[in-house]
């Protein structure tokens, strides 16, 4: 039998041997150090042809708007984007599976369909489309990071994988997880650490990392990623990109792996990361509007609903600066603060949110993930010998210290934590409905605008100093959450705040953890939270922050 | 301390003693037998007063309209059915909950505010409403048929009734139950055994027995039952009413006292049973219009969703004779085909319906009911010492025959059960879409048409013969389900099928149970289901069904 270490060894070098040979460069993260790089995006606009560049700087939205008018074919974008991923992919790790070959027959036949027919073929005609991993392809391994599932190919298509084909998406790379997606780095003893686009000295966040990884660097206009504890948020937060955490029964789950399947209390959900706000209501919108309910019962047979309202009215935001339980770095604090005060100049409202019970929300997600004390992923590994990840020996630590007894919870027990979840939502709600006593008209808020994370990131190696506090208590609600840039790191103005009392042994650890220079220039976003089921009004409220936003660059 | 038997005993007198003394007739029953009847209806319509009798005939759209008009008073309408619900709780033993003159002071209170203002507070205003022990009211005790509960009251008001009483609701009764609300009759140690409205010599049915037997004998004109295998549908079925089972999500279930809190992989659901079509739409619709889902978060914020293509439509239904498990009598085979006969010459189409995965089904939610082997109603009862029903010794004997070891599962196997609940329902819908291929224009059926239950009803004490085949399965899968009756068993008609080959000795005995005799005069229903959050649809087809019916009683 081949050693754990041989096997994902060979599988590296295969993945690699997928990007023809012309596109290999074994000296490409050298080169770029040497010049003085640290982002992988900035790097390539520079060593890319110009056209390539050009095209890779779209949005998806704009590129398909390009294809369907004839302006670019889709095998000229998905030749820019295959051979800018396949760069990224060399520089940051962050690449499963790549099949340029297929995409770019499938691209060719699609420039195709369009000149012989005049149509396109759906929304999403030529473009380019990575996805996590987790998503099945025919013929295509499906590993979650675990070395024992190499060579697992997939016999179903996921059902998303066929209604994005069906709208003219054209799939190119799988992108990379974290074992089991159960971490907020992407790191995995198959395939190693995948970096973060912006700086190579920092995590690409997880689970979904390769799929912010390469998206960040432009290797991918558009891609989907999957989220039970901020998998979607995380790694679009880290790299400056607009993440929709979907609830769940909005975007078909259908045949796409997961670990814990069957566990439905904090369901893990899969939604779009890209580069603009079009880009995910128009993922959003063509996914709902593909009435998938009619094979996938996990579905809410929910219609994309327009909200035109969102863009003409005033709104009302419950600003939650902090959990109280870790303070968030000040260039986040500055981004809620400059987000509300472009809200407030554009006429919105914003008011307090202090929920009381962030702890137990978090607490009990944490309850969730470890019901079993991890016991699946280590029954798993063991079958290959292959480590069990240092994140998740940490997750075992915390639990235990919690008063896990470290073996799986039974049924009883699990139907307590039910109780306990559902008790906060019924809290969770009431307190939404009460900030009718704080606006001016008495109405309820429309949101919440929250960090997505308490730092701008954290470096690569670093995850002992992240913190899930404000992702995870909206996988326990299944809301419908936004991330979406509000501005960067910015030294000067970003100063620490020496008199702030820690909350706590973790707060203050993380509090100690934000140096200006180090992070300097990463990306720093904010979060919107509408309730469960309104994506359509989380994405129209996000596009109206960023429009205030705007406003206030011109004035 | 006082013994359980003593303790049943105090709380049945003090129940018997909220009716008012002239009401009380300890002799009525006997009165009954004497004078040839079994049918409470019957013989309570020649006993009342006349004006009594016309008020308790109306449905509860009726009534509305009377009060509204002030062709009748609520106090006239709420007395009428007070008194009645006095004679019918001392005949079959129906209520647990007496609180008539609440409910006299509420009605007088709706009729002041009408004359006053001349509007009416809601579009229930001033109809008496009978609600199942588990619906909380502050101040009343809540059982759900443990002794140990009893002189419990309740703090919090459920949401429900809140709504129910917003929109002029006038509670007078909460109605009986078994034991944790598990069974298909409605038997406890705590309130004895509830009777059948039109037979007296068979049961009730179960869970929601309570409700069943008041409305049957026309004690009430609507009322809130719970279903979570079956236990709206069965009491419905056997009472010959209408009953809605909703899918999770549609009508509020929030501070509803429940058995197995959190256990959330087949919810138990609320919803009315009446006496129409009409009476269970305008609940369903007021309630969901409620946008209770600001406060529930179980609720799915789905408004209320008018179907007009509906009645007007050719209209494609599923039939489903039989299982393939047990064979439903000669009466509900009966009932089945002049559906289906009447249907066909209102020019709709009937296709057959044979999934083959019913056995996984009711295997599946056997476990779901039984994961922690009714430790939990052991648990409250051995408080008292109350002895464990011979209902929950069959389903314990039942389970282990299966290979349940006898002990609660690990949170493992939860998530295992739940995945088999996932396939099933992908499986299920995957034949109901390919029902395409049946229809005449391609498209999938609308609803299936289907037994409730393979007899009419079952003895007083003949639980061994009743069968869950046909509700569970839509429970598993969380379809919206209306059951209504279609005809009586005519022993003339309904011949016993000597030729019947038996699938199983579960079959064999079941259909070696029916003698027309016996059964001769019970109401036989039939079920309609739609998919998941189809509410509207199922009423609306049950409608067109119940008019499809009708003009064939005209030829």
């Amino acid at each position: 039998m081949v050693g754990w270490v041989d096997r994902a060894n060979s599988k590296r070098a295969h993945t690699l041997a997928q990007i023809p040979h012309e596109w290999i460069d074994p000296n490409v993260i050298n080169e770029m150090k040497e010049r003085g790089y640290v982002n992988t995006r900035e790097y390539l606009d520079s060593v890319l042809p110009q056209n390539e560049v050009r095209i890779t700087a779209l949005t998806a939205t704009e590129l398909i708007e390009r294809i369907r008018t004839r302006k670019l074919t889709s095998f000229e974008v998905c030749y820019a984007f295959c051979h800018r991923a396949a760069l990224v992919h060399q520089i940051l790790n962050c690449c499963m599976e790549i099949f340029f070959d297929d995409a770019l027959n499938k691209a060719r036949e699609l420039d195709n369909h369009l000149v012989t027919t005049g149509k396109v073929l759906g929304p999403l005609h030529g473009l380019p489309f990575s996805l996590k991993d987790q998503v099945n392809l025919p013929g295509i391994d499906t590993t979650i990071g675990y070395i024992s599932r190499v060579g697992h190919k997939a016999v179903k298509r996921s059902l998303l994988a066929k209604v994005l084909e069906n709208a003219g998406a054209v799939f190119f790379v799988k992108t990379t997880v974290p074992t089991a997606m159960l971490a907020s780095e992407t790191v995995s003893s198959l395939h190693g650490r995948t970096l973060n686009a912006l700086n190579l000295n920092f995590s690409s966040g997880g689970s979904s990392g390769g799929e912010g990884s390469l998206i960040g660097a432009r290797g991918s206009p558009l891609g989907v990623g999957t989220d039970i504890g901020g998998s979607i948020r995380i790694p679009a937060a880290f790299q400056g990109l607009y993440g929709l955490r979907p609830s769940h029964g909005r975007i078909p789950y259908m045949d796409v792996t997961n670990s814990y399947e069957g566990q439905e209390l904090i369901p893990s959900v899969i939604g779009p990361m890209g580069s603009s706000i079009q880009d995910l209501e128009l993922f959003a919108k063509l996914v709902i509007d593909s009435e998938s309910w009619n094979y996938d019962p996990q579905l809410v047979a929910l219609p994309w609903r327009e909200v035109p309202h969102v863009k003409k009215d005033k709104l009302r935001f419950g600003l939650m600066v902090s959990d109280k339980l870790v303070m968030p770095h000040p260039p986040v604090l500055r981004a809620l603060m400059e987000t509300c005060e472009a809200l407030r100049r554009c006429g919105h409202e914003i008011v307090e949110w202090n929920f009381p019970h962030n702890k137990r929300m978090i607490d009990v997600g944490e309850q969730v993930y470890a019901a079993d004390f991890y016991d699946e992923v280590q029954e798993i590994l063991e079958t290959t010998g292959e480590p069990i990840s240092e994140y998740m020996k940490i997750a075992r630590e915390n639990i235990s210290y919690k008063g896990h007894s470290g073996r799986a919870l039974g049924v009883s027990q699990w139907w307590e934590i039910s109780r306990e979840i559902r008790s906060l939502k019924e809290q969770f709600l009431e307190y939404w409905e009460k900030t009718r006593d704080l606006t001016s008209d008495g109405k309820p808020i429309d949101a919440i605008i929250c960090p997505a994370w308490p730092s701008a990131g954290f470096r690569d190696g670093d995850v002992e100093f992240g913190c899930e506090n404000y992702t995870v208590p909206f996988n326990v609600l299944d809301y419908s959450c936004v991330v979406l840039p509000v501005t960067q790191v910015d030294s000067a103005k970003d100063i620490p705040d020496a008199s702030h009392s820690p909350f706590s042994t973790e707060d203050k650890k993380i509090h100690e953890y934000y140096k200006p220079e180090m992070f300097s220039g990463m990306p720093v976003c904010v979060q919107v939270v509408c309730k469960r089921l309104e994506e359509e009004k989380a994405l129209a409220i996000a596009a109206v922050i960023e429009g205030c936003l705007a406003n206030v660059e011109k004035l």
